[in-house]
């Protein structure tokens, strides 16, 4: 495989950290690399394994002779930028939520639907779904090819790294503030977060969903392929830092026993399976810093007939930047 | 209404604690009042409102001349000594899980089924369910009245409280440790709780759910008089200290949509309706010390016939405390 040049746009993000990241730990064999950001970040440094790299600030010939182009500095930036970069030639792998739903833009989780990077071609751009999305295709697209999905409820205990870093920081001072008595100051989430649970994670919409708990619903569809999927999402943030819980209640078409499905899922990519004793279950602490999804708590839903329930453990921020760096892989394999 | 001998075992723990200030603020017609526990905590002292009372040992003869008596130490002390006050003439209202699906003794949630206190002749002792339980029979008894119930969904976010008094001590002391970099010590949960969540709550049963998963769902039948009512729970432990929050997503046999379930909730006792602004929802902080059980962000569930979804938010140990009293106040009225 030759080397490619690649730029990652949000490069001082808490993304865009991670995927620089995955490139060096799996080895991507990276040519050039360009670090670009916005006029926030641009001309700050990135410290990594010794080296030291610039952020560039993001313009029109910014992308001139990048193969691959990872965005992950917010919806706003890659609808600016990413057909900026698509149209001077580079590959572009987007980490928000900004074409996700676009209908000529493949949704890709490596694990479930690589074969749909090659409707790409329109317009070159390749959208990852949101960890929570990504974590429920890689869940339910084996149980739905051994058994059909019926109805599937969703509820997520999300930490604040999807929020981004400053979000880490806010987490962070909400706590100590409230252990040292000293009150609680504004916060960065719709509520404080800190000893509190806030359900809600995006804008409430007039119907009374999320943004985010719409999306969910739209992205699970698209990667499965399964348009009309009745899918039930509430996201909840939880004061947790890292790390992503998602409970998963669902019934199949077809019976389909715990222990066959433990077997499904076990035989399916991307999966560690707790199932056996009675405790072994993941839980988002355990699942930080590795990059399987993991699935626990493995049980019968006597209340529905062919019931199952689940519970999934995932690293988000690790995730999905897997993914799109597993992505970028795909097409370096097959020369972009 | 005459003065009434209470006693309140358990009067240390934090549930036992929450009881005698309910009845100082209920105003509650107490004559003499017996604090007891077990060796643990006996010889101890209860400061509130500049009195000291002092933890009286449990034995054969402290119910004598209790007319009611309080039971919150556990289902152990509840199982072993509430016969016994019963059989001294003292009515047992039982706050633990020891007799909430004994079918000889009535489980009572007073705003739901305050009717089958009647039944409580024949032992004469009374049960309240889990702070789980009783928020879910509050909120799911008139919208069963109204439209029937066909399926309920749930998932819980559940503060450490209701694990007692050294459960917060715990949270508190992981969160401080983990923050000062001093590691993760041994936890009080089944995994470290601080900035983390943990999807058991009681022990793993064979079938996989737990505990607590499967007293919830009967307590629930019991107290709505549903005995096959498909309820599906699923419960976490989350790292805030007071406050419970629960997912539920519901279909019903008729249909209602959200604007009458909004209204059916809002005129049913014991609740108040966050509803109407888009962001106007309760989270677990915002309840705590309040006496209600709060719900929020009901909306329609899209993907099922007849599908409703909300949020409820409570203060836990107040809300089962405050019950307990109520059940003690009807009984009071009617001279026991």
């Amino acid at each position: 495989v030759d080397e490619l040049s690649v730029a990652v746009v949000g490069a001082a993000g808490l993304l865009g950290r991670e995927v620089l990241d995955v490139l060096d730990s799996r080895q991507f064999p990276t040519g050039h690399l360009r670090l670009l950001g916005t006029h926030r970040t641009a001309g700050g440094e990135i410290q990594r394994d010794g080296r030291t790299d610039k952020i560039a600030l993001l313009g029109p010939s910014a992308f001139d002779d990048v193969d691959v182009a990872f965005f992950s500095a917010g919806p706003g930036v890659s609808g600016e930028y990413g057909p900026l970069a698509a149209r001077a030639g580079a590959t572009v792998i987007d980490l928000t939520s900004r074409f996700r739903l676009d209908e000529v833009v493949p949704l890709i989780v490596p694990q479930v639907n690589v074969a749909a990077l090659a409707e790409r071609r329109e317009r070159n751009i390749v959208a990852t779904p949101s960890a929570v999305a990504t974590a429920l295709a890689v869940v339910l697209a084996p149980l739905s090819i051994a058994a059909g999905l019926r109805r599937v409820v969703v509820s997520t205990y999300q930490g604040v790294a999807g929020a981004g870093r400053r979000a880490l920081v806010g987490l962070s001072q909400e706590t100590v503030d409230l252990l040292g008595s000293r009150g609680t100051r504004r916060t960065r989430f719709a509520r404080p977060i800190a000893f509190n649970c806030v359900p809600q994670v995006g804008a409430v919409e007039p119907g009374g969903a999320t943004t985010h708990e719409l999306r969910v619903v739209e992205e699970v569809r698209k990667v499965l392929g399964e348009p009309s999927l009745a899918l039930t999402v509430t996201a909840v943030r939880v004061p947790i830092f890292f790390g992503v819980g998602i409970g998963v209640t669902l019934e199949t078409e077809q019976p389909l026993d715990v222990e066959e499905a433990a077997q499904v899922l076990r035989t399916a990519p991307g999966m560690v399976v707790h199932h056996g004793e009675t405790d072994a279950y993941p839980t988002p602490a355990d699942a930080v810093g590795t990059e399987a999804v993991h699935v626990g708590r493995l049980r019968p839903d006597v209340a529905a007939e062919h019931g199952l329930a689940l519970w999934i453990a995932l690293d988000g921020v690790r995730t999905v930047a897997l993914d799109a760096v597993a992505i970028a892989e795909f097409l370096a394999r097959e020369q972009l």
